[in-house]
């Protein structure tokens, strides 16, 4: 049960997101600039980067929710989403270059300042470029913001990865600033 | 030397904010949103949150720019604000509601799941109330992604904490969506 009461029964940062419009909105934009917004890796290398994280985290609706959104956009499954969790340095599921910002990524969640010299040349190496390395820290940083949110307010989750793909497919498919979210935080558009 | 080409020589969050203005309204929406935006927490205690957390994570360009900021708002001296980052449970210089709520900022700085339920007990013993506790959660959360942006890509910063009082005070009365941040990033409203 979460520490505070919100007076909702939604899970994750849902219910967070719905106990406080205000800060949702700039929290659901930072999402869809990063996540869907453009980019050169594509929404689901950013999904994986996100899941990636939250699962270093600890962060059950974080890395459940994002992983059922990267298995829908890149075609691949529930199953598989746990073999790059766990093991991103070898699974054939990923490119080289992405292992290397995964990585990063990595590091990111210990701490800024565990990001070292030769884990950027190593992904420039891979043929990461300067944006994607980019965007690859601030992907991570905010998720490392998002587990925090959702889990030092203690929110509740769903304990099955399969429970989470409807949502994470609509989530997928209409983005972050999607309609029904929209209502829910009072900034219905017409 | 930041570890990718920013083509400007901005210090600190400035210098990502001014290379990747996209990204860069979403984190001032919500700077803004969580540091000046309506809470019964003053403008200057959500600063000592942020100073606090940007402290325990060693980012040099956060804590001081946020901490000339705080002693900006609460009339107190940058010597102050080092007595806060250092010894919190004890100074003076905060009440023990101020206390209770760094307390659970620090907790959130090392991962979400360290806030325990004894730490939001002290805090609601002390008068904090839910969405207090909750905007804490949220500042400390945001901090520990503003300070993984500047730090994983390796900004620089200005060493002495007299160097950022200039430009935090004008953060600081103008907010962080002021019009020479917001030409910055080439959204200038007329």
């Amino acid at each position: 049960m979460a520490y505070i009461e919100l007076n909702n029964e939604l899970q994750g940062i849902r219910g967070l997101m719905k106990y406080s419009p205000v800060s949702a909105y700039p929290l659901l934009l930072l999402a869809e600039t990063l996540l869907q917004g453009e980019s050169t890796l594509s929404k689901g290398e950013r999904e994986v980067i996100a899941t990636y994280v939250s699962g270093k985290n600890h962060c059950k609706f974080c890395q459940y929710s994002h992983g059922a959104a990267a298995a829908h956009h890149l075609h691949i499954s529930l199953q598989d989403i746990e073999e790059i969790k766990f093991h991103a340095d070898v699974t054939p599921l990923l490119s080289e270059k992405m292992k290397a910002l995964l990585n990063i990524a990595g590091k990111v969640q210990q701490g800024g300042k565990s990001v070292m010299p030769q884990d950027i040349e190593a992904a420039k190496e891979m043929g990461a470029t300067d944006k994607e390395i980019h965007d690859t820290v601030l992907i991570a940083a905010a998720f490392c913001m998002f587990n925090r949110y959702v889990d030092g307010l203690n929110t509740w989750a769903d304990d099955s990865p399969a429970d989470y793909v409807d949502a994470s497919t609509r989530m997928a498919e209409q983005g972050y600033l999607r309609k029904e979210t929209m209502k829910m935080i009072g900034r219905e558009v017409e």
